[in-house]
């Protein structure tokens, strides 16, 4: 069959599978079809993957953990798999206080808990591999529907300053974590939006919140994590997403509330994806804390969506210094699953 | 086709093309079936409506928007759309600071946008258009859904105080908007509640919360708005709704939970209708945050059902000193879409 | 029809009508299918039931509900019913000050709303009879679809130390209320876990959080209630439910979002049933209010997940001092309504 002839509808519904292929920075594979148009989708999952992790200081005082040793970042990388995947993680740290890594969402043994009262926790100097498996829907022999893996999860660490990571989330030890279902559709790109302590987006002093960049008609895919002890109220300028799964509403009849603003506590986070400048054109769109001295404290920052030529129109960089740098964030900015697959050859097989 | 032989079920599914009606508090037209127990249901969209809007400063050192010039009101006036239905609103800012509208969930150019920022407020006896626009849900050329602009908005200033208008908000420049899908049930009554700063509700002083009134049977439809600094949970005695789009369940699949409690933030909102006194009967049912000290600070109020004669068993308004003043709240009701427009020689074309 | 031969998708799907049992703690019939792993399922309610429920003061200070004199607990008895049935309470208040009796979710006449302005409060010695009733989904007259009052509700005092019942709810007169749908699926055990004032968990004190027992393999319900000053992000380790009415996905098109954190406010109330251990195992995981100044504060017990031969892997009761008292928590443990039936002989009517 050729791939140029599926139709769209198919592989937004279902997908089909293809061979999947592996990067370093995301861990998603994807399915391209070269039609025009076409949209990416999962693919089944069932890999199993290996992946080394580090715990590091950084030199401004926070903490971080990185793909390579010495490039720590804020969040840590965007890992993303699919239902299925099985994932080992040789975790190294590097700091000179016990780290750990504990993840919501997936499945995993008690062994990886990443937990001190379960002796998950990694010394200074020290490795461990922890292991984190994720399985796809289906009925049990009980005849029930279970749920499979999918969800925007985040990882954290579980030990530092105390039994409950209080001090290594604080300082940035966190990091966003997908899982997809097969058929579910790939971003061009993926952001990351961490609102934590002291008000701080991704951990960036107050007035200097990440700004993002896309052009008009991106897929764009947020993931949104919150951390520390505040509650918030997250919201966008211009773009909305379904309270559900994924974001996106199923069909016509996904009752889902449709919103811009959302109420997040600690530990909760959500996905979705949004068109850039859908039916609002280019334009520097807020996203900020709701919270009013959230806000007025600086928890705010810029979705810079350009027109196709790259301007975008009304936004002069030096009028934004009450709402961040203007350089957008590189490190919460994952690579596209889409690009990247495509200059991966193990994405083309089948 | 005899608008009396209309099916009731077809009106709730899906609802028939039929003129629409404007008012001028609401905007929201109708398709009403003149068989006794008929539901009323949005018509589709696609209307271009015009609307003048005031900021005025109030007697009592508020603020709120209002239809006509000294006839500002907190909550500002209900704004009810059509999914397709384009606004513009003339907005003219009385008041002595610069002043400007935000809305959220409507489709806007970034010259819409309400902020300093993007350079949309109005300085004082100024003038500007802000024009809103609304999308049916549909499907995209590359195959998936879109959701439309149907929701539970609101509205508000994003520049009196702090850029992102904490102190025009604190003083009452905020209010609902509603944006409606064809085939949507109307209600026959529409009120407002806000929870802001100072543990207030709609603005009233403490143990002065708005009352609001209704009979038996009434479809009322609540639009629940929050917005300052502090979380609460709202809670209505006896009656309860679904958590979703609308506050009513689809149909029996629909899993949405169904609740009588609810969190809510800053800028959250979301709105739902219930057949007043429904399985409980007539009483003075309150509604009040559940967090025990804004509770006990007076936020809380009294939806007041009657019987059809009129009377609210085991209600005596001396007895409401603890619950607020006993006279209903006019600001916040809207005018019932229904009668509106039974009166309004537009909705009964076609 | 021989009960052996049932199709267990059958019985999940809608279950079939049967007999209804009662017991004294746990008002839920059930409807067991004898064939192996055969699921049992809440039937069709509507019968009235009686209780007698005791509000005490505890020696300690603290007060509770209980279903006999001088054996209050808190929190307060696990009320289960079925849509359709009514339950007639005669509440008697052995306490030395008023006391009420107010629920969430069900139906009831004003004289029942348990409030000081409604006149349903209970002077000291005094009894009241609070009537709840309860009803199936269905189709209104106008043609709409009405929700049924199936929920994870609960039940709390509404007049100790202010009209809103503070103190009473600080104190623990609190207790949960499910309602169960034809055809839901029965737990083994239901658990109840309530966030209070203080950091407290069912008003333990802090760092004696409950701790709850399970084996692999059991379907565990857990019923979360919050109440009091603050909100919670609500975390378990290792396990994860849907964000809807009943907290399983009713199939692969349920959009709803699967959480292992959901952020709560008081009076807010959810339930779901986990399979204890599904796809992670045996172990001590850690249940929490993930802000994180309230788990360091000791918000954190455990469900201590079995092995079929009775052991908790790399768990030390020793090790739990900061986790709480290892003993599981009995109180807060319903009667697993399975079992209870079981030995119930008109659960086997037909």
């Amino acid at each position: 069959m050729d791939r140029r002839s599926f139709n769209r509808r198919m592989l937004v519904g279902g997908g089909v599978a293809a061979a999947t292929g592996l990067t370093s920075l995301s861990l998603g594979s994807i399915e391209a079809s070269s039609a025009e148009p076409a949209l990416a989708t999962a693919p089944a999952g069932g890999a199993v993957r290996h992946l080394k992790l580090y715990a590091e200081k950084l030199a401004d005082g926070q903490m971080g953990y990185g793909l390579e040793k010495g490039k720590a970042s804020v969040p840590g990388p965007l890992i993303a798999i699919n239902e299925g995947d099985t994932l080992h993680i040789e975790f190294e740290n590097t700091a000179d206080v016990p780290v750990s890594l504990h993840a919501h969402g997936v499945d995993y043994d008690i062994a990886s808990d990443g937990t001190r009262m379960n002796k998950s926790i990694v010394e200074p100097g020290g490795t461990r591999t922890y292991t984190w498996r994720t399985h796809a829907p289906g009925r049990r022999k009980d005849g029930t529907w279970q749920p499979g893996s999918a969800g925007y999860w985040h990882y954290h660490d579980h030990v530092v300053g105390t039994d409950h990571g209080t001090g290594g989330i604080r300082k940035g030890l966190y990091g966003p974590l997908i899982v997809r279902r097969k058929g579910d559709i790939l971003p061009d790109k993926t952001i990351t939006i961490v609102f934590n302590d002291m008000m701080t987006i991704n951990n960036k002093p107050a007035h200097e919140s990440p700004n993002f960049e896309a052009t008009v008609g991106d897929r764009l895919e947020v993931v949104m994590i919150t951390h520390g002890e505040y509650y918030h109220t997250f919201h966008i300028h211009g773009h909305r997403w379904a309270d559900n799964r994924t974001g996106l509403l199923t069909g016509p009849d996904d009752p889902s509330r449709v919103v811009d603003t959302k109420i997040v506590g600690p530990a909760d986070s959500f996905g979705f994806q949004v068109i850039a400048g859908e039916h609002v054109g280019a334009g520097a769109w807020m996203y900020h804390c709701h919270v009013q001295s959230h806000s007025d404290m600086g928890m705010a920052g810029l979705l810079l969506v350009a027109k196709p030529d790259g301007t975008v129109p009304g936004y002069e960089p030096h009028d934004m210094t009450a709402h961040g740098k203007a350089a957008p964030d590189k490190a919460a900015s994952g690579s596209a699953p889409k690009d990247t697959a495509a200059h991966d050859p193990a994405a083309h097989g089948s």
